[in-house]
């Protein structure tokens, strides 16, 4: 497995995301790795090293600048007021990422995906409603609601996939209905998963560190099954 | 792949359904498919046939009796009033085929699944709500509403997986999240799938011979994918 630092700016940031990868004879498909609102942490980096040991190339992708991650789910949250208000600045990042990623070449750049957790699924969802080239993208436990013009939908090039814990405080189903509209109206190719007994943070197994296990707990099985499915829209989207 | 003809009594009709399995060294898990309501037509014996070459024996039901196919949905809907309004009649046809399908020697009576289609997904619920012993359940636009009490699904043993278009005119959001909050409520083990473009039966290739493109549509992704999820779900629940 090889990893590697990329710096890049970002909507005025310095960004310190991580490459996973191992050696391929000819260029694989990339995948960008948005993590939780807390930023980089071992749940994103880990993810990004998974996919890389099933043949990906996957960056793990900065959030705050400069790698900062932040303990505090609440004071993380804080320090993206300005992402939820303006979507621009979210997209930004997320194109930045997507550039550094499309530039290497272990990348087949006409293969890309992105996937992300909680803000980092937004985050996915942002840089799809942008327009970019990317053929995927999956959501896990991912805020759907944008202060986007419904109509950035129409721009969605990627078949999209989100998966929402049934019991998620953070993503009640009028959300999920709203997001369904959009989508509908936009003709995109999406689906949305829910899973019983699953609230927010389902795929991250240190989401008992929020001290929250009514809103925020890990679910094995809801990973499980997950993972599995983006897997499949992967296999189908670069076949 | 082997073919054979079983009759049985249930609900006051004479069953004949057919049970597909190719010959393994060891007793396979068993997998019950329960048409939609036109009763046991050729979609319905294909996916049997489909479920036998993946190594499970895999009994198509009958449902309305004598292997009685009706054409039009219509009327076909109108033979199933008593069943809508007297869950106990669904679920007496579906035990019928469980007893059926696990006097087999080919079959692991500890290891049985039901899936259906369209009402027949409803009564592969009424089957689970009924407290059968059987690991997993998956329902394909499948009606999800029921007139037993909220409290039968108390008794559900089964991982439910329940597989809807997001447009489907007879699957509206109402009847989804009131199936939520019996599954919820209950403490099942649930997932509801939600396929955009897709309307109802996704799966059936001859959707169109109803002649309702806008409510009744075959969709090649959302069959796919559904049907990928179907096997993930029988490999946890059978491993």
């Amino acid at each position: 497995m090889n990893r590697e630092t990329l710096s890049y700016q970002a909507d005025g940031l310095q960004m310190k995301s991580e490459l996973f990868f191992e050696l391929h004879s000819a260029p694989r498909p990339g995948i960008l790795v948005y993590p939780e609102a807390y930023g980089l942490n071992a749940h994103a980096l880990s993810r990004a090293q998974k996919l890389a040991s099933l043949g990906y190339v996957a960056l793990a992708c900065d959030l705050h600048g400069a790698a900062l991650v932040v303990e505090d789910l609440g004071e993380a949250i804080k320090m993206l007021t300005g992402l939820y208000a303006d979507p621009s600045k979210t997209r930004a990042r997320a194109l930045g990422g997507l550039r550094a990623l499309k530039a290497r070449s272990e990348v087949d750049a006409a293969r890309i995906g992105a996937i992300g957790f909680c803000f980092g699924g937004t985050m996915s969802l942002e840089l799809a409603r942008s327009g970019a080239d990317i053929k995927a993208v999956v959501g896990f436990h991912s805020g759907l609601a944008t202060v986007a013009p419904k109509s950035d939908a129409n721009a969605i090039k990627a078949r999209v996939l989100v998966c929402i814990g049934g019991d998620d405080p953070f993503i009640p189903p009028a959300q999920r209905a709203d997001f369904e509209s959009e989508m509908r109206d936009a003709r995109v190719d999406w689906q949305l998963y829910v899973y019983g007994k699953t609230v927010h943070s389902f795929t991250n197994p240190a989401a008992a560190s929020a001290r929250r296990p009514d809103a925020v707990r890990y679910s094995p099985d809801s990973d499980r099954r997950s993972w599995h499915s983006m897997q499949q829209l992967f296999d189908e989207a670069f076949a």
